[in-house]
């Protein structure tokens, strides 16, 4: 992976402890398009820093947030977004890891490295900054960093953050413990991933799921993270990779990234538990559901091998269903585990892969993944070609 | 644990290659008494083995098959019972690591030692011989070895065999891996124990939870299994063992088993999950559902501490109800697995642990499951305490 041109260094000198004025584009309700506007964004404050943006990209969550799919989760105006790379700007009180002119990419899933969630050494999800569908404002003091003037009113008003991250804007605020480090010549662009799809996908199959060598894996959805799943499978020397998908236009990017075999969910005159099974000699010893469908979360746990199968959750499900499997069914030692932001801890485990990318010890397809490129002035129109099944990652550069 | 003197040895040379008559108490039908009936035994056939039994204990299992809690599991006459020991009297053909004299424990849960299960090293669900709620029959003919007269017609009639072991007879058959070869000195009244309650609970600790010193441990349950679970957390070195039951009358017997606090869930004013999270800072690290009642099932999900804490189901569950989880619960960290005999695998585990408890290393309690004994004519008797909770194990002696 080489370097490339990142762009320039904000100019903290002159902005350091000032409002920002910049563009963002701002989601102000349910199903309305974004709007570009000009917001004002307040310094860090303590144990943040603001970012100056390069890249950001657009993920399923964006489009289910934008929609107001979870009617819990609305809160306008907002701005979205949370897959990125970008530039330290200046940082507030008691930051000490993190200096203007440092890249950095956002996660919505942060680590404090010192709660006793980040000690126990078991979990990525930090006490304070774990990932929160609900939040939407700060961590340190409850309130938001943007504003924006109400053209109806005239009035200024706060505009919320999402998922600690919020980068659908030129500069953002973001907690500390939500940015990480990244050697100064990675290219940008590609980074931006490692904010959610890849880092969730290749962690899912790396550290949740723990992928052997030789192994057989199913996929179920083949979007972005099931794709970085199949990356993640694939760089850990599985033997088979099996891609479900009721879009078979997804199985040719899926050959590309080199999934082995492909079933059409749709096309099958009976189950796909069955099918797999069938095809594996009883079962895949792991299977990653990407879809947030319930019947397809059922499919992926009998589709493993039962003595030692794995089912990894990454879908998100819609709110009122329950667990469609008997207690008893995990009696047949096939076991199942939820899995947030590929169980990677951000700031501990990202930089060490991404120089490892760098020096070319490991071979990570991060251009596989980007299919459009556009000025974040188009966001409207990406989400439009994300929300089609047409791209599988566009990346907008401001 | 001090030896102590097991009985005879089967005089299996003036029985082997033959039938042999001997008394069994045989469920007739639902929900009816056993009735203490002449049986007639068949030899043991290939890979199989008979066996004397000296001892023999009753589960909730027993109970929940008697009474054809489930309709797909009914199927009378038949021989229940699985917890037992005794001495080899003869063997069938093919039989390598067992011989007359030979002192055994019956495992319902076999291990062949040459299955793909056997050889993966993940799992103790052998292929053929693993633990089949729907089995009746003996796994080399499907024919079973016990047979009666029936007294309406005169008739002489197959009984059918269950949980591959069938130990309420003084004789039994057994598929060879289906039965532990023990230490000849262990006192047999005692091994009886192994053959599911302690191997069980203990083995839920021990193996699948791998429960670690100075852990918190919740048990929902404080039957025999229950009890197993926390003298395994116990020898595991477990700071906190804390027991909920309805029946606070077991807290006294829990108390001699070493667990350290107990909650009475019919008497909390909130969920017991809420009372666990408050006493332990967030949660314990471990639970176990040994009631098979799905809303405890619930509580013990949620009592355990986010981010890292497991919940092992024991408890037998009935068969319409879905887990009462929502998939998105599963990412907060929390995991959730089934355990069939404690995942222990009965022929390459059990000897070595009661090797142990012979010379000291192992401190296993057996002594405090046994609160009852009685002479095997008195079996229905010893139901009778069971279903009542007045017993923990009841151990008939033939
Ligand atoms: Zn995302
Ligand atoms: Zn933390
Ligand atoms: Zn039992
Ligand atoms: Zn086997």
């Amino acid at each position: 992976m080489a370097s490339n041109g990142n762009g320039s260094l904000a100019n903290g000198a002159c902005t350091q402890g000032k409002p920002i004025k910049c563009k963002a584009a701002v989601a102000w309700g349910p199903g309305e398009p974004l709007v570009m506007e000009e917001v004002e964004l307040a310094p860090p404050g303590r144990l943040e820093v603001r970012v100056k943006l390069l890249f950001t990209s657009i993920c399923h969550t964006d489009l289910s947030f934008l929609k107001g799919e979870n009617e819990l989760q609305r809160k306008f105006p907002r701005v979205l977004g949370h897959e990125a790379a970008g530039v330290v700007e200046s940082v507030g009180e008691g930051v000490e890891d993190l200096a203007p002119g440092d890249h950095v990419v956002p996660i919505f899933n942060g680590e404090c490295g010192s709660c006793a969630y980040c000690d126990s050494g078991k979990t990525n999800l930090c006490g304070p900054y774990r990932v929160d569908p609900f939040k939407t404002t700060m961590t340190s003091d409850g309130g938001t960093r943007f504003s924006v003037v109400d053209r109806s009113s005239g009035d200024r008003r706060p505009v919320y953050h999402f998922l600690n991250t919020s980068t659908f804007a030129e500069y953002t605020v973001l907690d500390a413990a939500c940015a990480v480090k990244v050697h100064p010549e990675a290219p940008l662009e590609k980074m931006c991933l490692l904010s959610c799809g890849i880092s969730t996908g290749v962690g899912a199959a790396w550290n949740t799921a723990n992928v052997f060598a030789g192994s057989t894996v199913a996929v179920f959805g083949l979007g972005a993270v099931g794709l970085a799943v199949a990356e993640g499978a694939r760089l850990r020397g599985a033997a088979r990779i099996i891609g479900v998908d009721i879009n078979t236009e997804k199985f040719t990017k899926g050959k590309e990234m080199g999934i082995t075999d492909f079933i059409d969910s749709k096309a099958s005159d009976k189950p796909v538990h069955e099918v797999i099974r069938e095809m594996t000699d009883g079962g895949v010893d792991y299977s990653f559901e990407c879809t947030g469908i319930n019947g397809v979360l059922r499919e992926s746990f009998l589709s493993t091998h039962d003595g030692w199968g794995l089912t990894v959750v990454l879908g998100i499900h819609a709110t009122p269903k329950m667990l469609p499997l008997h207690p008893m069914e995990l009696f047949d030692g096939r076991r199942i585990t939820g899995c947030v932001f590929g169980d990677m801890k951000g700031k501990s485990q990202l930089p060490g892969i991404v120089d490892k990318c760098m020096n070319g010890e490991l071979k990570l397809n991060f251009d596989g993944f980007i299919t459009h490129r556009m000025p974040f002035s188009d966001i409207n129109e990406a989400i439009r070609l994300l929300e089609e099944g047409k791209s599988l990652r566009c990346v907008l550069h401001f």
